[in-house]
């Protein structure tokens, strides 16, 4: 971990940037996989199962049986576990439901929004040597808490063909019936376009290796919606005297784990809490099951030491931070300084974790600087907001001459004469 | 306008595709644009005005000067119905500010989202034959109650080399001082990018032609944020038998004026009405300045007849439109059948011009069936929903040894860790 100290405005991009995503090399690749799955359907599937996944399909629906029995192979401890996660982020999320307000903008003029359920999407779980149950939950929840009518799942089939008990116990506990055994770029394809087994969804959700980012891509430019562009996950720490060492150490560490491009920096206001935290995060390292993806991880990261406070905010807005820790007794009133940060966790107790998992908090969030414009998952991200305007006689005598007289000034003759005609008929 | 009497759901499919959009052409000559003043900065845009607006710049910004005389310019109609428009535009939008709303999720665990603005943003305006100054209000008016802090503003130089006053006026009554003379897809490269003059903005607004949309399209897959994906503005129009045939042959007529490629659907459910509809649609259509491209653009249309109502709007939410007038008694209980749209129209009294100018809704909305999945431009646009959470101690105890399992079960060690290392220090 290399040390910046007081760096000036001036090398803040650079101390801001991430490592460039190129994936351009992959994206030839994965344009011909989705045409192929487009032209192919299922077939492509299932080709695509054996090259990748080392495995020949003969199914690619979960059966329902399969769905209802996965509660019999996840040990009771996990599913209390996810229990309890579950009803946190359902508490959290239930509360981003928006009621309708009627606004009356002149007398006779009523508007109002109406939150309505995208009413097809798809969530894709990743595989690999992990299965990520905790994405599902993230997913899912707020899926249903909007009213989504078509859930459905694609995640990658393992070695036997299947996919982990714990992913399928918490489809059918949050009553999703349609997952299915198809993982990387060829699975974005399926639910983008359909094919004849997977349903066509208008909205995919979900994090993903390079293929995934580059199909989502591919297929959000042809007018599928997806959450959001994504990047390796991130977290960046506040600390300052009043931290507790060993704690940042684990923060810095937990995020340092997902993978050696993960992005871990640490902005302190002092030299020695700066020291002292990366000594304890040499200490702990060697400790955990990781470390060598760890230390790789770490390597690149950076550590910056910024006196002032305002100033040390502002550097950290300017990096946009997936996660910001504030690891500091004044964490609350610092808090106020965040303007640009996916999630944020304050204080000494409030460790990233939590978030992943269990607080409520959703844990699908714009990295690489995207939380400048992005916001992460949320309820809203399961719903459109549609407009609607109703007008009385009265409303449209009241406002129609304003209607007229812009329409005019911008030369839309056919847009003033739909007043024009009604204001015409009243007085007749 | 075609007829379809009964089309069978097969059918629907082609009904309610839209022409493809092509710009795959573009693209090319789209990029180079964008390298060139990623490259070469204000020069690069002199440049583009004087080979595309026929122009030579002096200066690209406007000057405070100018913005300020621009009220001379402006006749008093013109203003007033600027007030009013910008009054009920912002008393519909202000209600779209979201409160912090703390929730405790378990015992010593809060969790909250703070609604922050995008710090800077970007509004292209598009120039040409008129002044597009309703647009303005549209996406300035929401971006000021977001609180932006650095609000600007692109719009091609007319053949004096300036702005419209009408656009400066608003500008200028919206406190917005940095509005730029460049046009095109070099507008939309400056302000993703930044050149020497144009600062470089998180998010780019606002409609355009096919050179700007591309080059929205390109800029979005490399990070920088958009409105939404675009294509030719298009209503739908649901008619029956208590429907005004001349208002609905009016409102028809004021979306085909838009261009050539403009979608005008009437979904009605008897045919008497709907012969009517079109009947009266050929004689109003002789009456308006624009009947050249009006003609154009409904012998493209579309008129469906569908008896029964449910199948009705079954059609219309898979057509997913724009805009969707309802021109029926019955307007408000059909209403909540509404799934896919992006703006709705209730009754006699509510043409879609009212919504375009004045009625306090917005105007920038999801075409080309992306209704599906996007929602209009409001207050939610300019905003990002940081997530906030702050565990006591006994919260971390609560929910620890959830997130405990939970990681381990992922593989995650470094994440269990983070906990682990808390609460055994509880013990000491």
């Amino acid at each position: 971990m290399k040390t910046f100290i007081e760096p000036t405005i001036e090398e803040w991009d650079e101390l801001t940037t991430r490592p460039a995503l190129n994936n351009e090399s992959l994206k030839g690749l994965v344009a011909d996989i989705i045409q192929n799955v487009k032209e192919r359907g299922d077939k492509a599937l299932i080709d695509y199962s054996e090259k990748f996944d080392k495995v020949i399909l003969t199914d690619i629906k979960i059966s329902n049986d399969d769905l209802e029995n996965a509660v019999n192979f996840v040990n009771e401890e996990i599913k209390r576990s996810i229990l309890t996660a579950k009803s946190n982020i359902e508490k959290f999320h239930i509360t981003q439901k928006e009621k309708k307000v009627i606004v009356e903008t002149s007398i006779g003029v009523s508007c109002w929004r109406n939150s309505v359920a995208i009413e097809k999407v798809g969530l894709y779980i990743p595989g690999g040597t992990a299965p990520l149950f905790s994405t599902l939950l993230m997913l899912a929840i707020p899926a249903k808490i909007a009213g989504c009518s078509d859930i459905i799942i694609c995640s990658p089939p393992n070695k036997d063909g299947n996919i982990d008990h714990t992913i399928l116990y918490v489809a059918n506990i949050l009553g999703i019936k349609n997952v299915y055994k198809v993982g990387g770029a060829q699975a974005i394809a399926a639910m983008a376009y359909g094919t004849q087994t997977i349903p066509k969804v208008y909205k995919i959700f979900g994090p993903g290796n390079q293929f995934v980012t580059a199909a989502k891509q591919i297929i959000n430019s042809t007018g599928v919606a997806i959450d959001m562009p994504a990047g390796p996950s991130e977290v960046a720490i506040y600390a300052d005297e009043t931290s507790k060492i060993d704690f940042v150490a684990a923060d810095l560490l937990s995020q340092a784990e997902h993978g050696v491009d993960s992005q871990v920096i640490l902005v302190a206001n002092n030299k020695p809490t700066a020291d002292a935290i990366i000594e304890q995060l040499n200490i702990q390292t060697e400790l955990l099951q990781r470390k060598n993806i760890i230390k790789e991880a770490i390597e690149k990261s950076r550590c910056i030491i910024l006196k002032d406070q305002d100033n040390a905010f502002h550097f950290l807005n300017s990096y946009a931070p997936e996660h910001l820790i504030i690891a500091s007794d004044h964490a609350e009133i610092l808090s106020e300084k965040v303007i640009n940060a996916g999630s944020v966790f304050l204080g000494h107790y409030s460790p990233e974790s939590v978030g992943d998992y269990a607080s409520g908090t959703n844990h699908t969030l714009p990295t690489n600087g995207f939380a400048r414009a992005y916001s992460g998952v949320s309820v809203d991200s399961f719903v459109k907001k549609i407009t609607f305007q109703q007008l009385t006689k009265e409303g449209l005598n009241n406002i129609g001459p304003a209607v007229e007289i812009m329409a005019d000034a911008e030369g839309l003759h056919a847009h003033k004469n739909a007043v024009t005609i009604r204001l015409k008929s009243f007085s007749k």
